[in-house]
């Protein structure tokens, strides 16, 4: 079983235990010939998408009563795939969602690295710095490059962990965040998990 | 006794009880006469202001050993200002210091209310939202506007409280973020009331 999960960027496919990335602008969907179940936030390749026979788009077989209409279809894909926790997914966004006893209870949206690294650096030049993710969360910060790094990090990390509830990270720049949310359950395949779910239930194949 | 506060955009001055602001790329400082103690974060407006002999630099007179290097003379004026506190100063980039005991216990950086709402722009047309400070921190989003409100306001509002000092709200976007900080006290004029101490201190006028 193919499965693709389609950002702004980049077509992710699981092909069985092997993920692998194609760049959105370059790829030719038209090139698959097995079936291939997906999810996308990219309306571009949506509309592409929909004129090819062989690719399923899997968030038809969601019930989104749960979820709010604006809501990204990675982010419902990641909550359907647990039951108690709160998702970090951290992309070119980082979303961080709850979900108890299966219910989605909300979630918020927070800059991911690059986007935020950008955002310091534009607000001043004295500010241009990388991030460090090694940083001691217990100490408030004297110099710039920990002052920027503690305003990203650990605003985030005092949010999330007010919930009191098992942290699971996913996305791009979830190794880093790992360094951070020391504690968090790392699962890279999220996303997949999920997809696997909703073509499980709905019986797809 | 005029007093002027220099950022990145404007002149802030203070002459008795009144304040004004001037643009920093159209005001001409030599068409001032009358003594003017400064601090400045502007590196070009300095170069200017060294050369005429009435605008005096009050950060001369502060003992720097106890703050960083490149932390800005606004911060170190407004931890100056007062003996036990977190302080946030809401401009171009948020700015959170701790004084203590009137010792200053280090601080952090986080991007301004623009600045913040252009790089949720930047990820996704999706997040263009102008943010919502009427929003309820006690219940998780169900919808955009919020999601991205949340993110950028409850993170802060979560770490500063975790530190249980006396909020202090100052800055040119404190009336907004005073609807977050409900019971913070809002001093619009901290700069100036840290900046007059320095100057009896230091015996200046």
């Amino acid at each position: 079983m193919l499965l693709c999960d389609i950002g702004n960027t980049s077509y992710h496919f699981l092909d069985a235990e092997k993920d692998y990335k194609k760049d959105v602008k370059s790829f030719d969907a038209s090139t698959i010939n097995d079936n291939v179940y997906y999810i996308s936030v990219n309306s571009e390749v949506n509309a592409v998408l929909k004129t090819l026979k062989n690719w399923i788009d899997i968030s038809d077989f969601i019930d989104k009563s749960k979820y709010y209409e604006t809501m990204g279809i990675d982010r419902i894909v990641a909550v359907e795939a647990l039951q108690n926790a709160i998702i970090i997914d951290a992309g070119s966004a980082i979303t961080v969602d709850i979900v108890n006893n299966g219910d989605f209870k909300g979630g918020f949206i927070y800059p991911g690295v690059d986007a935020m690294r950008k955002t310091y650096k534009n607000i001043s030049p004295a500010l241009d710095y990388s991030f460090n993710f090694d940083l001691d969360l217990d100490i408030m910060p004297k110099n710039s490059q920990d002052a920027i790094s503690y305003g990203f990090l650990k605003t985030l990390y005092s949010e999330v962990m007010s919930h009191e509830l098992p942290v699971v990270l996913t996305g791009g720049n979830a190794k880093e965040l790992q360094k951070i949310f020391k504690n968090a359950f790392f699962d890279e395949k999220l996303i997949f998990d999920g997809m696997k779910q909703i073509i499980k239930k709905a019986k797809l194949c």
